[in-house]
C-alpha cells in the first residue's frame, strides 16, 4: 500500500532557515505529493530538487495555497504577519518559525520531545508555533530533569551566532572579520556593536526593565513548552562570533539534590539529546561539533548536591534543530496523529 | 622635597602581562629610582624606556635582585615557583601575578579596591599575589553590592579572550582565522579545540568533579578577595574568539530585595567600576570596549525584586586591570603604606 503524499509550501525558502526546511524535508523523507517554494524576487525562478519532487522557487506575492496541506513560514515576523491568515483560510495548517504567535495562547507552541500533546489545539487557528532557538534546546535539556526533581530556578547565558540574523549576519561578520584582518577600520551595520572579535550583549531590542526582546521570547516560552508558567527564569543572550552553532551555559537549582551521575544517565536516556561525557578526555561539544545535527548536545556536567545545583553546558544547532528540524518534526507530528 | 624613588624589577617583561606592568608603571608614574627588566633568550638585549629611566631587558637566569624594592613576576607559575624564593630572600616585596600561591593563606591576595588591608600581611614571606583576573573583576563588581546587602548566590558565565592564554594564544587565533578565511583546514595546537568562530568550554584543565582548574581558581579567589568563605559561587569559564577584553555575565542573588535603581546607585559610587547604563539606547559596554581601561565596565543591570535577584554585564581588560594593573596598584599601596 502506498502511504498518503502531502502538498507542502515553504515561505522564504532560500533563508537560511526556509532553506535547512528544504535539506531536512529531504533527509526526513517526509513524503511530498508537491512542494511550493516562495521567496522574494532576487531568487525566483531558481529550481530545487527535493524528496523526489522538483520545484521552481515562485514569487511570494503570487502564493494561493490552494490545495496545501502544510504552510511553513520561515521568513521573519513581517512575512507571517502578512500571510499567516491567507496561508490558514486556504486550508492548510500553518507551521510558523518566526516568534509572531509565542505568546498567543490559541496557538501551541511546540517542541515534540517535551509537549507534543499540546499539539491538539492546532485547529484553533489552524496554526503551529515552533518556538524561539534557545527555549527548544533547553526545553529539551530541562524535561528529562523536571520530570523527575522540580526545577527551581534557571540561570543561563547563551551564545548567538550571527546566523541567528539570517544571512545578512553571516555577510556583517565575514566582512568585518576580513576588514580588521588586513588593517581596515570597521562600521556596525546590522548588530548594534562591532561583532568580529567582540561580544554584543543584546540579541533583539532593549525593553523597559532592561531584559531584550529575545531574552524576553526565550523565558515565556521556556515556560509555555515545560508549562511551568511560574518557573524563575534569568537569561543573558550573548551574539558572539560564530557562523552557525550555538550554546547555553546553564545553572538549574533543584527542589531535591541530584548527583552528576544520575543527572548524566537521566540526559543521556532522554530523546533529543546526545551526551559527551567521557571526563578522562576534554570530551565536551563545541558549537562546531553541533552543525548540521539534529542533537542537542551536552558535556561539563557538573553537580553540586550539597544545595541542590547542576551546571550543563548545551550546543546545538540554531537553524537546524533550533528551527528547521523542529517546524519538520512537527509537521510529522501532524500528519502520524492529525492529517 | 624630592619623594623616594624605588628599585623595580619585572620578570617576564616581554610577555603580555609583563610588557602592560612596564606601561602602567610609566602612566601610573610610579617613582623608579631603577627599572631591571628580565626575559627569555629570544627578546634579551632590547632596550626600554619607562618613566625617566631606561633599561636593558636581561637575561633571568643572571637575575640577583640585589638591591631591589619590589619584583614583579609575570612569566607564569613555573618561573614563579623557581624564581619566587630567590626574589624574596634577596630582601624585596615580591608581587606575583601567576596563580602559584593563590590558595595559600601565608600570602595576601589583593584587589586594591576591595581587601587593601589584607596586604598588612605581605612580611609572612615578603610576598603578594594578584588574584585570577575573572575574580580580579568579579570581587570589584559584588563588593558594593555585598557591603550594603549581604550575598546568597553567584552564578557566572565568563568569557576568556586569547590573550588569557599569552602571545601563544594571540597567535593561534589569528593563525586559525587566516587559515579559516581562506579556506584552509584548521588543526588546533595551543587550545584543546579549534577557537576561530568557535568557543571552548575549558580554561585550564578538568579537574575531578568536572570544574576546571581556573573556574576553581576563580570560585576559590572570590571567596577569599571577599572574605566570604561560604559563599556558594558557580562559574563556568568559556574561550571565546576574541583577542583582548573580557566579559562576565553574572547573576547575583541576594539575601534582600535591592533594586535596579539602587544596584545602580552602588555601583556608580564604587572605586573602580564605570557604569555604562543609559537605557535608552544600546549604551553598554563590549570587550572591546574596555582594552585599554583600568576600570571594571558594566551594563544591562536588571533586577528582579521579588525573589532578590540582580543580573549584571561586566567587561574588563583582563591583561591590564585583570593582572598588570592590578599589581601596579598593590605595588602603589605597598609604598604608601609599608616601604
Amino acid at each position: 500500500m502506498k502511504k498518503p503524499a502531502y502538498s507542502v509550501a515553504v515561505v522564504g525558502a532560500t533563508g537560511l532557515v526556509g532553506a535547512e526546511i528544504i535539506a531536512v524535508l529531504e533527509q526526513r523523507q517526509l513524503p511530498l505529493a508537491n512542494l511550493q517554494l516562495y521567496a522574494s524576487l532576487r531568487s525566483a525562478g531558481d529550481e530545487v530538487r527535493c524528496g523526489g519532487v522538483s520545484a521552481r522557487i515562485e514569487l511570494l506575492d503570487g502564493a494561493r495555497f490552494e490545495d496545501t496541506d502544510i504552510v511553513f513560514l520561515a521568513a521573519g515576523e513581517q512575512v507571517s504577519a502578512e500571510w499567516v491568515a491567507r496561508a490558514s483560510d486556504a486550508g492548510g495548517v500553518v507551521i510558523d518559525t518566526s516568534q509572531l504567535f509565542a505568546g498567543d495562547v490559541d496557538v501551541p507552541l511546540v517542541v515534540p520531545e517535551v509537549n507534543a500533546a499540546s499539539l491538539a489545539d492546532y485547529g484553533q487557528r489552524n496554526l503551529v508555533a515552533s518556538p524561539d532557538p534557545v527555549a527548544v534546546a533547553m526545553s529539551i535539556v530541562l524535561k528529562p530533569l523536571q520530570a523527575t526533581r522540580p526545577l527551581k530556578r534557571i540561570v543561563a547565558s547563551a551564545f548567538d551566532p550571527v546566523s541567528g540574523a539570517g544571512r545578512a549576519g553571516i555577510d556583517e561578520l565575514q566582512r568585518q572579520t576580513v576588514d580588521l584582518m588586513n588593517g581596515r577600520s570597521v562600521e556596525p551595520a546590522l548588530f548594534p556593536h562591532r561583532i568580529a572579535f567582540n561580544l554584543v550583549p543584546q540579541v533583539g531590542a532593549l525593553l523597559e526593565g532592561g531584559a531584550s526582546h529575545d531574552e524576553q521570547q526565550t523565558m515565556q516560552a521556556l515556560r509555555r513548552v515545560l508549562d511551568l508558567p511560574e518557573l524563575e527564569i534569568s537569561v543573558t543572550r550573548v551574539r558572539a562570533p560564530l557562523f552557525y552553532g550555538a550554546a547555553i551555559a546553564v545553572n538549574v537549582e533543584l527542589l531535591d539534590p541530584l548527583t552528576a551521575a544520575e543527572a548524566r544517565d537521566l540526559l543521556r536516556a532522554a530523546p533529543g539529546i546526545l551526551l559527551h561525557d567521557d571526563m578522562t578526555t576534554a570530551s565536551y561539544p563545541t558549537p562546531m561539533d553541533a552543525v548540521g545535527q539534529d542533537a542537542i548536545c551536552i558535556g561539563r556536567v557538573r553537580a553540586d548536591e550539597a544545595v541542590n545545583l547542576l551546571d550543563l553546558w548545551i550546543v546545538f544547532d540554531n537553524v537546524r534543530k533550533g528551527a528547521a528540524t523542529n517546524a519538520v518534526q512537527i509537521a510529522e507530528l501532524l500528519i502520524r496523529d492529525y492529517l
